[in-house]
């Protein structure tokens, strides 16, 4: 399909993976016939999945270079990339973090678990639905690099599109082993959470697939380092929305119980900025609020967990953090030489990730 | 160093992976110090181990081709790229397969489970340490990539490169795939069995890496069919000596219990063959075997299962099937035209790997 607007970039984004999916599918096969089964349990997975964020951004990144080269097939190719990225992240996030589903549906290594169950097999079942999505989030990210090296880039592009390749996937699995590391260890340093977001997130979901999309485009230089500061500060911002939600989000729209990430023991900024203010002017508060992260909550305890916070004045200073992130990205935005119908959609774009509800 | 003879070929693989660690050592602090930590691990991982046997195979094809345009710097990039996948491979085949030790070493899992506890970290040890496990192999595959795109080739020999290696990494995945997954059903056909040999070892430890090394070397087509034919051929004999050295190897040299696989519930050739013989010659000894797959034995049991098998006439049929294997593949190899020098380094590593005792 044509690409028209940036809303057409996710649709347009599924029907490649599916033609990437159709052509492997034989090679699966040859390979074996359990093979392709489990083949297709991904291919699934990626294509039913997902609002395709670092394809939109790619596809900003490309049209706010005003592109005087044509290169939208081999684009969304990288667009295609991304997502499988993207897939063998959450597969290998969903082990880690022990999620039982995903976008409503079993997560992989939860399917090949009950796979195991259902037909009687030997070992543990747990084990084999891990061991089967350790390898299928693997064959994922072998199966972006092919893309990126298949998209027929002249040498120039090219060499710049595989450069920001390769700074983004060591970016994103260091920011996911920070993630790990801040939370396993109870790092409270606002900084631990900030690399985190910075890189697990930032860099990993608005900057570089902009990045991407700028080179490919032809950006030059100067809009370059625009657009990756635009896009380090709005996905800075997306991920403190997302830390005020995680504690504060209402259930019923964000599908996540109240108080979510304090529970599950996350390292946030939120949850950073509380702490080290208490230290200063409520120590008592702060030992409650320390006492309660990484456990479950009675109704009561939620409540004086979430007034603590706010009381704190964290809320307040994450909100007013997001607005000045979003302001400096927007000012960023604004001055630089980016074509007008991209400052509208990034704009747009910014607004949405950075004041939603869910 | 400069590479004078095959055997020079481990220690300049592993130079240069030196060099690829130094040089991304930066790149990882700048993410965040606990991850330069992580990053050290694997590299350590990496430089300690292995005999380097793709990239040793990478270089006799190479070697064979009789090689007019001088490539051996970036061949050597791909060497380093192979031992990358490897690491990948072992990392994650250790988490899947619950391995301690690997090289005389704490598995990667098993030191970041380690490190958790030392440093009375909160959650689950044994989780945390899988989760960096998981991570790291990513990061390996990731890199293992990058390698191959910078390597530099001419357009025609990078794509003949990359289009190897696209095949190699889907293959070797399958391989893993089926083979966990052989296991778990409880297979017993020699078809799952072959496919296993066929993909997780043959094309991934000698077919591919000579068939990289041919393309590197400019060998015409003919001569690439013939080495990838030879080294089908002896990766699967060589499956074939590892399967026997897993149930029959003396202890004291193989550094693995006496009957392993079978212990381990490992789907062989060689249970295979015996399984499928007895069935029709010997039910009853059939029925012990099959009860005897997959758990522990006592020494009584255990000489009662090594001789079932060996009475089957399996042991003497694998044999035969190693012997046929590589007079098939010498034959192939000496009518073809490699140069003769390759033909005798590629006669003696087929005899090395499929005569050993370890």
């Amino acid at each position: 399909m044509a690409i028209q607007s940036l809303t057409d970039v996710p649709a347009a984004t599924t029907d490649l993976l599916q033609s990437v999916f159709a052509e492997r599918a034989s090679t699966a096969a040859d390979i074996g016939p359990g093979f392709s089964d489990a083949v297709s349990a991904m291919s699934a997975f990626v294509l039913r999945g997902g609002k395709r964020v670092r394809p939109t951004f790619a596809w900003a990144g490309y049209l706010a270079a005003g592109p005087t080269r044509s290169d939208p097939e081999r684009l969304l190719t990288v667009c295609a990339a991304l997502e499988l990225v993207q897939a063998c992240a959450l597969i290998h996030d969903d082990i880690i973090d022990r999620s039982d589903t995903r976008r409503g549906f079993p997560t992989i290594h939860r399917e090949f678990e009950a796979r195991h169950r259902e037909a009687g097999w030997r070992g543990d079942a747990a084990d084999y639905g891990e061991g089967v999505a350790i390898l299928l989030g693997d064959l994922a990210l072998a199966w972006a690099d092919d893309l990126v090296t298949e998209a027929g880039f002249d040498p120039e592009i090219h060499r710049a599109v595989t450069g920001i390749w390769r700074s983004m996937r060591t970016e994103v699995l260091g920011g996911q082993f920070l993630d790990i590391a801040t939370e396993a260890s109870g790092d409270e340093a606002s900084v631990a959470a900030y690399r985190v977001m910075r890189f697990k997130t930032a860099a990993y979901t608005v900057e570089r697939p902009l990045h991407l999309g700028a080179a490919v485009g032809g950006a030059d230089p100067d809009l370059i380092e625009s657009l990756r500061s635009f896009g380090t500060d709005i996905g800075i911002a997306f991920q403190l929305r997302d830390d005020l939600l995680g504690v504060f989000g209402d259930p019923s729209i964000t599908g996540k119980p109240a108080g979510d990430d304090i529970i599950a023991g996350k390292r946030t900024a939120l949850l950073s900025a509380a702490l080290g203010t208490l230290d200063a002017t409520d120590r008592r508060a702060a030992e409650v609020l320390r006492g309660r992260v990484g456990r479950p909550h009675t109704a009561g305890e939620l409540a004086e967990t979430l007034a603590i916070i706010t009381d704190s004045g964290a809320v307040t200073a994450v909100e007013q953090q997001i607005n000045d992130l979003v302001t400096t990205a927007l000012t960023t935005l604004n001055a630089s030489s980016a074509t007008p119908a991209a400052k509208q959609d990034l704009t747009g774009l910014a607004t949405a990730m950075t004041r939603r509800k869910y």
